[in-house]
């Protein structure tokens, strides 16, 4: 089955303390659709200016993502430009120009009101709330937010919420949006807001997922080196979405910590090269191979 | 087989946000000396002054934990108070006083000299191999430290590390080691300096193991609340290699896997209560139950 993303489209200029790069395509839905489209089919939602490059409309349709949902629109295109520290670790926003995303109200073509899996990648609240109002009936709804959300659109963000089948937030988020320091009550109470089940992402410590009484745990990749953080939890969110719509009915918690891991590599590949660069172009095989390292790296059951 | 533990034994004072109390068993030896004796026979080394309570020695006596080489010196026993932030993540020492510990040498006990493995627990890399000295071929060497002695006394540790088979440390102490930002490089570095596996602690993210070219990765036990993480590392360490002295022979990669479990088991009873309340009277059954969460918390490759 296919899987609907919306989400931010932006053209980054990223630095670290190695290398500094312009003009990279960026944004939330750009990574989350690249990596949900090696699982299933994608229906992308978004804005674009006048300065977008088209070549990127045709690496959509080779990747089998559809961009009847794209505005162009006369104008810039959104555009971020990031440093970060010494250890990849934090980062800092230079600056931020909304241009033709300022504006933007997603419209559904008409083919994609009946998709049902939906990711809704991160942008404010209330557009992702408009995506959801104009669909019929969606089997399972993904959301991804950030603390800018949760600080300036909270009472947005919980309209959204009892919406949303499985929230995607990173720790340092899940901690502010319950006031608890325990990331596994955190975890637990945000359900209490709505969603069934709760991502919480930890970067270079792996993953949470809670769900009925039932939770898992997973470690991050085990990379040497990291070249560009930026997009590794959109990537992360649409792996999961992707890897759900193609493979699976009725989700269950099994599902979700196979989709959890597919998600996790999918960010190991996007971190290890600027922009989109290492996820343009992978295998199959390249992706199960790293989730055989995850198999491997996490048994400890084994007979002596 | 046996193990044998040495490290610090001290009286502790403890403050958190929520609680303060004093007179406390603490010191490095105390709480792996009773996480080891849940697998095997422990025989301790180490000093305490007139001061210390006759009732720690029964609870050794009833524990398997042999107290030959606890050495009772007039004077007072090590005392150390500390206070934690308010998430319990980091701790301020308030005060110390090495009391008795300032001239102890460590001095087995002919009955110590043969023991198979060796768990030297945090405390001066020099008593470290002054023990690992006067012992007659262990088959298996667990060391501990912390970042005390990697900025105060680097030469004597990277003296004691050829003779380490199993080195444990915390994630910012593997980053100040070797100067690496990425714990999978750190990992692979420290090794180099002489220990043939490195386990790099993460509290609350769990932990890492590096081994010839195998890698395991855990998360710590989801516990809602932590009353008090003093000795949490020393636990782990003390389960660790308490459950290999207690189970395996020749010690692999498989057998390493299970004890960071068990030890992180230990580790997750040890922070519920204040010193080692928690860890005084567990059953194999409650240890078990733990063990078994690990599992289900971790696998993925379900079918579904």
């Amino acid at each position: 089955m296919s899987v609907l993303v919306v989400g931010s489209i932006a053209l980054d200029t990223v630095k670290t303390p190695v290398e500094e790069h312009g003009d990279l395509l960026g944004g939330s839905a750009s990574y989350a659709a690249t990596a949900a489209s090696y699982f299933s089919p994608v229906k992308l939602v978004g804005v674009v200016g006048s300065d977008f490059p088209e070549s990127e409309f045709d690496f959509w349709k080779k990747h089998n993502i559809d961009s009847e949902g794209v505005q162009r629109v006369n104008g810039k295109t959104f555009r971020w430009s990031g440093e970060y520290s010494w250890d990849l670790n934090t980062r800092e926003t230079r600056s931020v120009a909304l241009n033709v995303f300022e504006n933007f109200k997603p419209a559904l073509p008409e083919s994609y009101r009946k998709t049902d899996f939906v990711l809704l990648a991160n942008i404010a609240p209330s557009l992702q709330l408009h995506v959801l109002e104009q669909m019929e009936r969606p089997r399972f709804v993904v959301a991804d937010t950030m603390d800018l959300w949760i600080e300036t659109a909270r009472a947005d963000l919980d309209a959204l919420l009892p919406h949303v089948d499985l929230l995607i937030l990173n720790d340092s988020e899940a901690r502010e949006m319950t006031k608890e320091t325990s990331l596994i009550k955190a975890g637990n109470h945000i359900r209490e807001f709505g969603p069934r089940y709760v991502a919480i992402k930890k970067g270079e410590h792996g993953a949470l997922l809670f769900g009925g009484d039932e939770f898992f745990s997973c470690g991050a990749y085990p990379l040497e080196d990291i070249h560009d953080p930026t997009g590794a939890g959109d990537t992360f969110a649409g792996g999961m979405a992707g890897y759900l719509a193609g493979t699976v009915k009725e989700v269950t918690f099994t599902d979700l910590r196979k989709a959890m891991i597919y998600g996790s590599v999918l960010a190991s590949f996007c971190v290890e090269a600027f922009s989109l660069e290492r996820l343009r172009n992978l295998s199959m095989d390249e992706i199960n191979e790293r989730y055989e390292v995850f198999k491997t790296m996490s048994q400890f059951d084994l007979p002596t």
